[in-house]
């Protein structure tokens, strides 16, 4: 399946990509890389991360509306919608709780899990999980590459038109909409800071 | 340098570690993992992410303490504060706008970003620009794994503590405190949701 790269290597391939070919996305494939993206790390494991894979034309074209019909929407393949559901996480969370934890450490995650949201609304415990969610989002993207399969994430769009579409709960937040498919473009070699602007060393 | 396996291989084998070897993380892995992070997408290629590397005993007293004294922060032979200076981000479009571009491409990217940040707080845009970081914490847990570090990311925190700790500006907001180092300790097994519970296919 996947192509040897490495995970730096995987990295400096991956470039957004707004042209794709008609080849629809492997099942197979997409199952490898949401269950790769869903090995993210989350605060107490609460893995708020969720996604809503899109093909059918009818929800790309209200997609596509919500994304200020950039190209790539309407040119992949398929979308997928990365979003997150603290609310649902939380309300689980003996789903989260390792099965190899004694009784004891078991009630002082769910004790830990009670203390961090009691006095958070519900907007902050959704705006809490989204982060987490780019975490998953970055997982996904090396992951879809290694694939072989070129994305375009897209972070601006109109939040309540893609929830809408794909029909979520209204607490939910949406991280990121992600265009996939095989590119027809080479893209733009990547263009970044040199290290020496973005770290300090102590 | 790297372990030859692949993005999902390196992300099955990352654990949330918490007790480390004494040795040192080496200027060239840590070189490479940063390097890698910053390969990360970000909305306009704005690149908000920023790094500070701590292995200085004294501040790293200071990040423990900020860290409600978690195990892994004195463990670990150097701490990573990843952060978001979204304020400095935008002030210095330029740096971010890419050099194939032609001037009436840039004056539009220009205009992008103005129009993004025109009605949003220093308080919301350094929200939007955190998001971002997390993008490229996912990248570096990935890097450094397969650089043959192990990593235990935090995200739970005195913030104001650990930006006094490592001399940040007052409107950056931290991500994550990431230790790193040698593992000294296997890790628990993965325990993450199965596909079906966060995956919809429309």
């Amino acid at each position: 399946m996947g192509t040897g790269a490495s995970v730096r290597e995987t990295a400096m391939r991956r470039r957004a990509i707004r042209a794709y070919t008609a080849e629809p996305v492997s099942r197979a494939a997409l199952e490898v890389i949401l269950a790769t993206a869903g090995l993210a790390p989350s605060a107490f494991n609460l893995q708020p991360w969720r996604f809503v894979i899109v093909e059918r034309a009818d929800v790309k074209t209200l997609l596509s509306d919500a994304a200020y019909r950039q190209r790539q929407v309407a040119a992949a393949p398929a979308l997928i919608v990365v979003y997150t559901d603290t609310t649902d996480a939380i309300a689980r969370v003996e789903e989260a709780i390792h099965p190899d934890l004694a009784e004891d450490r078991r009630e002082s995650q769910r004790a830990s899990v009670r203390r961090e949201f009691a006095r958070k609304t519900e907007e902050e415990r959704e705006n809490w999980g989204l982060r987490q969610g780019y975490i998953a989002l970055g997982y996904l993207l090396l992951a879809a590459e290694e694939q072989g399969y070129q994305t375009s994430p897209m972070l601006g769009f109109d939040e309540e038109k893609i929830k809408s579409a794909v029909a979520l709960p209204a607490q939910v937040r949406v991280a990121a909409l992600v265009a996939i498919g095989r590119g027809a473009e080479e893209g733009r070699p990547h263009h970044r800071h040199p290290l020496d602007r973005i770290v300090k060393w102590l």
